[in-house]
């Protein structure tokens, strides 16, 4: 198994995975063009719009996207795909259509046989044991929470530390993934961005300059540094 | 029908319900006794503490409170109380518990037949036509995101403002409410700390010191400041 699960596409002041660049290749080697899921859908653009806003960063490092819905059949475009990245964007939307279109078991038959794998935000999400530590809005009923379970964890992408400052009394993200806790047992990465998990074969890493936050039931939250292999956290 | 629907049950340095009670007698009048829905369970804390915690703020005002998990039959609790409060925590477990308590249709029931109701949070929020503008994670599968609709909106509790000054990518608050837009077309009313919608008969008035925010399908998002009649937003 090969992916780059990151926290975010983009950073502040940055283009669309310009921090990812340096690293794609790597994952994706020597492939023209690989398969975009862009179910997601960042701000309610279309597929079209969110494809080609995608394949304008991979136009640098010359490799081709080419969009699922461009296919008659999503179910076979994904079993064919030489790699996939999985764009972020609502995640409820995200897994309903992974669902809809019958492509969430055959994404995660083929990515556990070796077919390469990127996602960002939501597209990271869903490599989780579940989307139960998303950020985003029940906008539609999706008809699993169960998702890709590439590790067995899940992931808080875009994980935000409390802001000491402030007079907002909604949750704070930690306590949020308490929450979480007192009903499911999986340990949660809070994954900040700037963050990838990198897997090869069956190794988790954590990747990029910062620490990540680790959630586990019952325990006192910790910090690991980059670097640091997550391969054993379940 | 009466009810307030508050954005939040404490305010920055205040007491747990503090800046409503003064306004909470005027909808329990001359009520001995209300019934409490702790479902949601805030931070994972267990109903009897939940509710223990709850009735010492309407001890100050002379208003006893019982637990709904104090009765055996929770659809007969609800059938007969005589005003009822729902409490935040996790919108997605409280939606879960009602609909597995079959709650759900009693409580809009006797809400709509005159019965007080109060919420806070995610008990405000749950007065809407559906739970998805929701900022709570995912933590359990509820049988339905549609809940009481009250109001023929929805409703996003702690309403948060975009930080001029974040570095954080993650989706803004109106992001997301524009993504839900996508999907759904009721009004969203973004409802900030210290807000509360009052419903007196078939009249939806925005109470409190500040202005909420207004979200419509393909509009621009406006402010509303507070006293303005919000019955004819839907």
């Amino acid at each position: 198994m090969h992916a780059i699960l990151a926290s975010t596409s983009t950073l502040f002041g940055q283009d669309y995975l310009e921090y990812l660049l340096p690293v794609i290749p790597g994952l994706f080697k020597d492939l023209e063009e690989i398969l975009f899921i862009p179910y997601a859908r960042p701000g309610g653009i279309t597929h079209e719009e969110y494809t080609s806003h995608a394949a304008k960063a991979f136009e640098k490092i010359g490799i081709k996207l080419r969009g699922i819905h461009e296919f008659d059949d999503h179910q076979l475009a994904a079993r064919e795909a030489k790699g996939i990245f999985t764009g972020g964007g609502n995640t409820f939307l995200l897994v309903s259509e992974l669902y809809q279109n019958k492509v969430m078991p055959v994404l995660r038959e083929v990515v556990l046989e070796g077919t390469p794998y990127m996602g960002t935000s939501a597209g990271t999400n869903i490599a989780g044991l579940s989307m139960q530590t998303t950020n985003d809005m029940p906008i539609v009923y999706p008809a699993s929470f169960k998702t890709l379970g590439l590790v067995p964890i899940n992931i808080n992408p875009h994980y935000l530390d409390p802001d000491p400052d402030s007079k907002h009394k909604g949750e704070t993200r930690e306590t949020r993934i308490k929450e979480f806790h007192r009903l499911n047992s999986q340990p949660v990465v809070g994954l900040r961005e700037g963050s990838w998990l990198e897997l090869t074969d069956n190794k988790v890493t954590l990747k990029g300059t910062l620490n990540a936050r680790i959630f586990e039931k019952d325990k006192v939250p910790f910090e690991v540094e980059t670097g640091t292999d997550l391969s054993d956290l379940n």
